[in-house]
C-alpha cells in the first residue's frame, strides 16, 4: 500500500500508519509535518522522498542555503530579521527587491515586491511581519521562466523530462509550453542545473525544478518542489510516461518510464477561478465548452467544491503536430480571454515561395500536389534580391509560425532557396526555374551546389510537381497517413502506365500514335 | 447523471432508474435486457444508443439481416433450424463452414467451424444445439481482420478513428496494430463500409465495426459492437481523444473530439490469462514487469478477482514514432512468448546506401553527421546495376522495417537514388558522387533530373555532409528536439565564422595567411 501524505493529514493519522501495512509513504505537497515524518522514518516507515528533503524544501531559505552550498546557480539572497536588515539587503541587492516568506509559500502567496526602500515596510506587513520568517532575494532579471520535471528512482537513476516554459500571471502559473522554445544549449543547461539540484536531495520520486533564464543566457534556480507539479501536467497527454505514473514507478522502485514527448508540442492552460461562486463556475464552464471544440484539447476539471478567484480549478492541455499548430489552437480557445487571442484558422504546414510572379506558372504545380494530398500550405512571393528583408523575416519566423517545410523556386542566379535554408532549421526544397538562357542549368547549379553546412533538397529543373511530392514524403516521415497516401499515389501511377502499356501492346504503335 | 448499463444489472435496478435522476442511459455491453430498455424508452428515459440498435446487434442473425438490407457487404449467411438445414447450407456455401450462435457470442464463444459435413453435428452440439438459435456463415477467405471505431453524436455527426488491424488467436483478439498496414484505398474502403454500417443504426455513441479484408481487396462486415471496444483500447494513449471520452461526448451531446492519432503508430497486446489461479497471476506479473522496461509501453491491469485461461485480464499499449519502432518494442516485450519474438535493438531511422565501397570515403560524412545528432542509422552497400534484386528488396521493405528516410550515393550513370525513390514512399536524398570523368556532372544530372512523379532530394556533388544535415532537418519537421539541435548547429557554425572574421580583422590578411 502506498500512502500519499497531504497537508491536511494530521499527526494522529500519521501515527496510525504503523498499524496499517504501509509499503511506501510519499507526499503530494511539501507542507506536511516533517517532524512526524522523521519519527516515522526512525520507526522504519519507508518515506520517498526522504524527510530530510522535505525539511530542506519546505523552508525556502534553507532550500537556498542548501542549493548554494551544492554549487547550484541561484539569485543572491539573505535572511532578514528586521527592517534594518531589509534596508541593508536593499542597499546590497538594489530595487526592486523580492521579499519572501520562508514557509507555506506557493502560487504567489508569500511573495512581495518592494520597488524602493519606502515600500519595504508595507511589503513586510503584507507578508505577516518578520515573525513568520522572511528572507530577501536579489531581483532576477529573467527573460523567461523554465521548469524541468526530474525523476529519481530508488536506485538513484535520474531522468529529466523536456524543459518547458512557464508563463506566470500575477505570480500564478498561467500557461506551460512544452518543449520550451529556447536554444538547444539553454535546454541542455537547464536540464543540467535541474539534474544537479535533484542529485543533491535524498529519496526517490518526481521533483519539479523551477528556473530563471536571464538575458545573458544564465540559468538560475528558483525553487524545487518534491512532487508532481503544475509544470508537468502536460505530460499526461504529451509524454510516453506521465509525471504521476513516473512518481509511482520511482517511489515503488519500478523501472523509470521514458520521459520524452510522444507528441511534438503541448501547451497547458490553468483554469483559474475568474470570479467567486456561481459566476465563477459559469465562466469556467464557458471556457470548457470552448475547449471541447478544439482538436487536441484535453479538459481536466478538479471538481473542487468551492470556486475562488485565482484558485486552480482545473486545466486544459492542448497537444498537436507542431508548436505553431498548438498555439493557433490555444489562441482559438482564448479569443477574447487574454493570451494573444487571435482567432485561428488551419495554420499552413508548408510555405511555397518564389522570387517573382513569373515563376508562378511553374510553382503552382507544387500547390496542386499539396492540395491533392490535403496538406495546408501558403503561396507567397519573396525575392532574395528585391525584398531581402522580407526574405530574412519570412525565413527566420517560419518555424515559430508553425511551418514545417519551405519550397522555394528561383531562376538564374537562384539565391532564394539557399538563403532561406541558411536562415531556418527547417528542410528547404529548391526548384530550379528555367531562365531565358542556359536552359535552367544556371538555376540548377545555383540551388544544388550549396556549401557544406547548409543543404537544399534540389529537384529537377521546372519540376515543382516533384517538389510537392517530395514535401509530402518528408511530412510522411512522421505521418503514416500521408505516407500511406503516397504509396497509393505510386500504385495509381503504376496502374496508369500499365494501362498505357497494355494499350500499346494490343493496338500496336502505329494505331497508338495515330488513333 | 449517466448510467452505464452492464449485463449484470437486473430488471429491478433498471425499473428504479425512473426514481433517480438519470440523464442518459448507455450500455457497456450489448448483452442486456433489451425489453426493459424499450419500456424505459417509452417512459422517456434517454437511451443512447437506442434500444432498437441493441435489439439488432445482440442477435447476430438479425444483425446480418439488417446490414444486408442496408447494402453493407458481408459474407453470405442463413438461419438453420435443424441438421438438414445445416447440410443444405454446407452444400450451398461449401466447407469449412462457420456455425454461430445468434446470441451471447463474443471472444470466440458461440462460434464453431465444421470442416466437412461429418463435423456438422458435433459443431452444433458444441454450441448447445439448435434450441439456442443458430445460423451459418460462408467462410470468408480473409487475409486480414480490420476494425474501425465509429462515433456518432446526438446530432448524427459521424467521425471514424483510423482503421486498425486486429490479429486474433483462437478467435480472441490478441494484438491490434494502429494504423493498419494496408493500402490507403483499403483504409478508405474500410472506413466507408464502417461509416455506412453505423449510419444504419439509431442513437449516439461509440461503435466498433469489425471487418474482413479478402484476398481480392474486398471489405466484408463481420460484426458491430455498440460500445467502446478492445480494438479501440489503443486510442487511450495514441489518439487525441480516447474512445471512452468520445463515447461520453457522443451520448451527452458534446462536440465530438478529434479521432486522429497523435503518435504515428501504436500496438495493443491483450494480457490473456495463460493459466488458472496463482500461476496465471505469476505469468501475467512477469509480462507486466517486462512491459515496464519498454519505452512507450503502457500497462492496463483490470484487477479482475479471478484468473482464468484466455480471460482478458488487462492489456499493454505500446506507442512510438513509427510502426517499425513499435514492432521492435513489442518483439522485445514478447521474446519467447509468441508474436515473432526477436530481441530488439534500437532500430535505425535512416538507411545510408551506396553503389560501391569506393563511394564510402564520401558517404561516411553523412554517417558522421547522423552520429553527431544521435540519429540511429545503418550503412549498406546496395548497387542498382550489380545487385538489382537487393536494391528492390531493400527499398521495398524499408518502410516496414521502420526506416523513415534513405540517403543514397552514386556516381556516373547514378541510378541508385532514383530507383530507390521509385520503390518506396519514403523521402530519398541523393548524393552525386564525383566520377572519374565529367567532374560529377553526370552523377548530378542522373540524380536530380528525375521524371515527374518520383522526386529525389538532391544535394551538391560529393556533399554527403549536407545529405546528413538535410536528413536531420527532415526528421526535425516532426521532432522539435532535433530541430532545436539543428538551430544550435547553425548558431555554432555562425560563431565559428564570426571568430574567423574577427581574427582576419584584427590580424590583417597577410598574417592571417602566413601565421
Amino acid at each position: 500500500m502506498i500512502i500519499w501524505l497531504a497537508a491536511s493529514m494530521t499527526v494522529l493519522l500519521l501515527w496510525n500508519l504503523r498499524r496499517v501495512r504501509c509499503g511506501v509513504l510519499t507526499v503530494e505537497i511539501e507542507h506536511v509535518d516533517v517532524s512526524t515524518m522523521e519519527r516515522l522514518e526512525q520507526q522504519g516507515v519507508d518515506c520517498q522522498p526522504k524527510a530530510s528533503t522535505i525539511r530542506i524544501i519546505q523552508d525556502k531559505y534553507l532550500q537556498k542555503v542548501h542549493f548554494s552550498r551544492h554549487g547550484i546557480p541561484l539569485p543572491d539572497f539573505m535572511q532578514i530579521d528586521d527592517l534594518e536588515g531589509a534596508k541593508r539587503a536593499g542597499d546590497l541587492f538594489g530595487y526592486p527587491l523580492m521579499i519572501k516568506s520562508r514557509r507555506l509559500a506557493y502560487d504567489g502567496r508569500g511573495n512581495a515586491v518592494a520597488k524602493s526602500e519606502e515600500e519595504l515596510s508595507s511589503a513586510v506587513t503584507s507578508l505577516g511581519g518578520f515573525g513568520r520568517g522572511l528572507y530577501v532575494e536579489k531581483w532576477a532579471p529573467f527573460v523567461k521562466e523554465l521548469a524541468v520535471i526530474v525523476v529519481r528512482g530508488r536506485d538513484n537513476a535520474i531522468v529529466c523530462y523536456p524543459v518547458v516554459e512557464t508563463i506566470h500571471k500575477e505570480s500564478i502559473c498561467h500557461i506551460v509550453k512544452a518543449p520550451a522554445v529556447v536554444p538547444w544549449k539553454i535546454r541542455q543547461l537547464a536540464s543540467d542545473v535541474a539534474h544537479k539540484a535533484v542529485s543533491s536531495l535524498e529519496g526517490a520520486g518526481v521533483f519539479a525544478v523551477e528556473l530563471f533564464l536571464t538575458s545573458d543566457g544564465q540559468i538560475l534556480l528558483n525553487e524545487v518542489a518534491p512532487r508532481p507539479h503544475n509544470s508537468g501536467h502536460h505530460t499526461i497527454e504529451s509524454c510516453y510516461t506521465s509525471q504521476y505514473e513516473q512518481h509511482l514507478r520511482a517511489v515503488l522502485g519500478l523501472p523509470l518510464g521514458d520521459p520524452s514527448m510522444k507528441t511534438p508540442a503541448a501547451m497547458m492552460y490553468n483554469l483559474l477561478g475568474e470570479d467567486e461562486g456561481d459566476q465563477g463556475f459559469h465562466l469556467a464552464h464557458q471556457m470548457i465548452a470552448k475547449a471541447l471544440t478544439i482538436p487536441g484539447a484535453n479538459v481536466h476539471w478538479y471538481d473542487k467544491p468551492e470556486m475562488r478567484k485565482q484558485r486552480k480549478m482545473g486545466h486544459v492541455t492542448i497537444v498537436g503536430p507542431s508548436m505553431g499548430v498548438v498555439e493557433a489552437r490555444m489562441n482559438s480557445m482564448l479569443v477574447g480571454r487574454g493570451y494573444d487571442g487571435q482567432p485561428a484558422s488551419v495554420p499552413p504546414r508548408i510555405g511555397i515561395i518564389m522570387g517573382s510572379d513569373s515563376d508562378l506558372p511553374v510553382m503552382k504545380d507544387a500547390s496542386k500536389i499539396l492540395t491533392m494530398f490535403g496538406v495546408p500550405h501558403e503561396v507567397r512571393i519573396v525575392s532574395a534580391h528585391r525584398t531581402p528583408e522580407l526574405m530574412c523575416s519570412y525565413a527566420a519566423s517560419a518555424r515559430d509560425r508553425g511551418l514545417q517545410l519551405i519550397i522555394a523556386g528561383a531562376g538564374g542566379a537562384a539565391h532564394l532557396p539557399g538563403m532561406v535554408a541558411s536562415l531556418t532549421p527547417l528542410p528547404v526544397i529548391g526548384v530550379p526555374v528555367r531562365s531565358s538562357s542556359l536552359d535552367g542549368m544556371d538555376s540548377l547549379l545555383s540551388i544544388v551546389q550549396m556549401p557544406r553546412g547548409v543543404p537544399v533538397a534540389t529537384v529537377a529543373i521546372n519540376n515543382a510537381t516533384n517538389a510537392g511530392l517530395l514535401a509530402v514524403r518528408i511530412l510522411g516521415a512522421g505521418d503514416p497517413d500521408l505516407l500511406a497516401r503516397m504509396s497509393q499515389y505510386q500504385e495509381d501511377t503504376r496502374e496508369e502506365v500499365l494501362r498505357k502499356a497494355e494499350k500499346l501492346q494490343s493496338q500496336g504503335w502505329e494505331s497508338y500514335l495515330n488513333p
